[in-house]
């Protein structure tokens, strides 16, 4: 007897989530126990506000599937709202329920990163606890890189390429002038270096840019920081750094603590740490600097996304499907790294329990003592991450993506 | 008699500045009139402290060729010198004319924009007055798109390219969360606004973003602004706005200028023209509101170059070097359009006194009553300037560009 699946996405965008997406339909397009298949607008809030969509017949079309692949953020729309534990309140998990058995939904796919996970534990337990025949399956996705039980996480490798890209492109840009020049890259991640680290690729044989590194995991010094760029200025002309926008002080304040602006979730509001180190540099040293925040494009810029990550991010997509098929539910679909040269990944799944609500960090032993670089080992586990070029196609000289209106 | 050429690059970096000198290099290797070629590190300046590369023997592989056509910024370094009157003081002339002599110059090839083309203006006068054999053609670049008596300049259908494909990522990124949203994009032009105008390529058949188009040839009014976006919100839940970083209020003041402001949390107030929007939103309206700066990558971002103009610009290259050989001297080499569609061009010669130190602004009759947007006939004029995909060459998973160390 064949049921209906329902799938949605959720937490911020990557370039990879709707290729987990593609990789979730089309799998589901092949099962002869999946009949329709309902999206939620807007990750669960979608499902709270019986705000489905079918999904069979404009995915029938192969090109929507490879539109949709190659297309940024979220097709279905996102949410960032947390389910608020059903032991003191029931009635979302109530209202969600309602929504599975109106419409006969069997199994049930959300892709997201750690807050995302933390929905997926707790619905599946709760349909458990009600004795509903509903198989819930994770399906990760973050450009942070910090979740635990996966090699690394979808949309994590197509921000490293665009990032690796885009600072060796900005160090061209530096290069010109022949004057003591210094350039601060600012690139997200609140507690875990990954996308900062991943500023490494940029790295050639003629140039070492960025020259420093600064991570969260490690506190930053204010002092040391100048006396580094004015030791390298004396060296060369020009000193590009690479900084995560969460570096934080040896107490654990944030360089650019906000006033107390926090969000939904608590998490400090982050903005304007390239600038703040802008301002060391022209204040301690005044020579030429400028900063550069890459901001939203490290995540949305589907047009130099990494092939190795969307091709991943599908697969795991139709690997949670078939892990409903199995039977599984309350698991995460993941992928292994079995060899670095040639690289293999394999799949498979992991217990979400482990995975929401944990943040993985760079190992202390892949960064340098000093705190301004990261290591050989660092490189071997980013490198493959980052190859091939995935073909987007371009209609009026610009990409050609597709929209849910 | 065989003699030897020069050529310089200067002003600020586009990404299809290398592609006018590989032109240049390319015409100069088939010419028999052209023996060495040399190249000026870091534009006049390096005429000035004899500091010339002999670029003949890498650039006989057509491979380096292909690979400086695709590569970023100046392969040469740039300089922002601007000589004085000679009338005044002739020292720097006398300096570079007796570097033109000692190399046997006969040929020299400066690409750059309205400053450039200033020193091309005074130094082909200057060199005619000496009575020097050496023939003066500038070569056109600029992203800015502001230089006279061309149709439209090398490097500005990139850097269109380039923010058309962003703010259609942006909006992606934008349209996914149900709630009120505002994006602002600044992008460069500190007077002109045709770099501001190109975001609205980014338009498709489901996506109306940018919603506002702010330029600075058309004053800003906030009271009107923060009206027009209320009800731009009341109508759908995400307003996109594209604002060059010079526009002003109705005194000709800078909206940039209004930074030193102080904020709520006593902070002073980050420059930058979007920044200063954001904050009128947050204050005024109150919703999601975030600010991004396209800032450097905008010049720099070869990996999505467009094809239709690293080609014109290699060609102009091409030209400027047959325009030498015909003996003509200040004078820069030039583009214009004879026809939309099919979009074709013709390569000839402009007087450069009549470009040097102006700016082209965008036409009135291209920008809508209100200043909140551009009319067709812009998008007309820009759409054929980013047809077209570089293939660029990637290896270690990042673009391959080529270096001068």
């Amino acid at each position: 007897m064949s049921r209906n699946c329902l799938v949605a996405q959720s937490g911020g965008p990557t370039v990879a989530i709707n290729s987990s997406l593609a990789g979730v339909i089309s799998q589901a397009l092949k099962s002869e126990s999946i009949d329709k298949i309902y999206g939620a607008r807007n990750g669960i809030q979608g499902v709270l506000n019986d705000h489905l969509v079918v999904l069979n017949d404009i995915f029938a079309q192969e090109e929507n599937i490879k539109a949709l692949k190659n297309t940024p953020s979220m097709y279905l729309g996102s949410c960032r709202y947390k389910l608020t534990d059903y032991k003191k309140d029931s009635s979302d998990y109530d209202k969600i329920c309602e929504i599975l058995k109106k419409y006969d939904i069997g199994y049930f796919f959300y892709i997201g990163g750690n807050d995302s996970m933390d929905t997926v534990a707790k619905f599946s337990v709760n349909v458990e606890e009600k004795g509903l025949d509903v198989k819930v399956v994770g399906i990760p996705k973050t450009i942070d890189n910090d979740l635990y039980c996966i090699d690394h996480t979808p949309g994590f490798g197509s921000a490293a390429k665009y990032i690796a890209a885009s600072v060796l492109e900005m160090a061209h840009d530096t290069y010109i002038y022949a004057i003591d020049t210094v350039l601060i890259v600012e690139i997200m991640g609140r507690n875990a270096g990954w996308l900062t680290a991943a500023s490494s690729l940029a790295r050639t044989s003629y140039s070492q840019a960025p020259h420093l590194i600064y991570l969260p995991e490690k506190a930053f010094d204010k002092t040391a920081f100048v006396a580094k760029v004015q030791e390298l200025l004396a060296e060369k002309h020009h000193v590009i750094v690479a900084v995560s926008e969460g570096i934080k002080d040896a107490d654990g304040t944030y360089i650019s603590a906000q006033g107390g602006k926090v969000d939904k979730f608590g998490h400090v509001m982050l903005s304007g740490t390239g600038k703040v180190l802008e301002s060391i540099v022209a204040e301690e040293i005044g020579c030429k600097v400028r900063s550069v925040e890459l901001n939203v494009l490290q995540r949305a810029a589907s047009h130099v996304a990494s092939k190795t990550d969307i091709e991943e991010s599908f697969f795991l997509g139709v690997n949670g499907v078939m892990l409903a098929m199995k039977g599984r539910s309350g698991v995460m679909s993941t992928l292994s790294r079995v060899s670095d040269e040639p690289y293999a990944v394999e799949y498979g799944e992991a217990d979400i329990e482990k995975i929401a609500n944990y943040e993985k960090k760079i190992p202390g032993e892949w960064i340098n003592e000093e705190g301004t670089d990261v290591l050989p080992a660092m490189e071997k586990y980013l490198r493959p991450l980052i190859q091939g070029e995935n073909e987007i196609e371009y209609q009026n000289g610009i990409p050609q993506y597709i929209f849910l209106e």
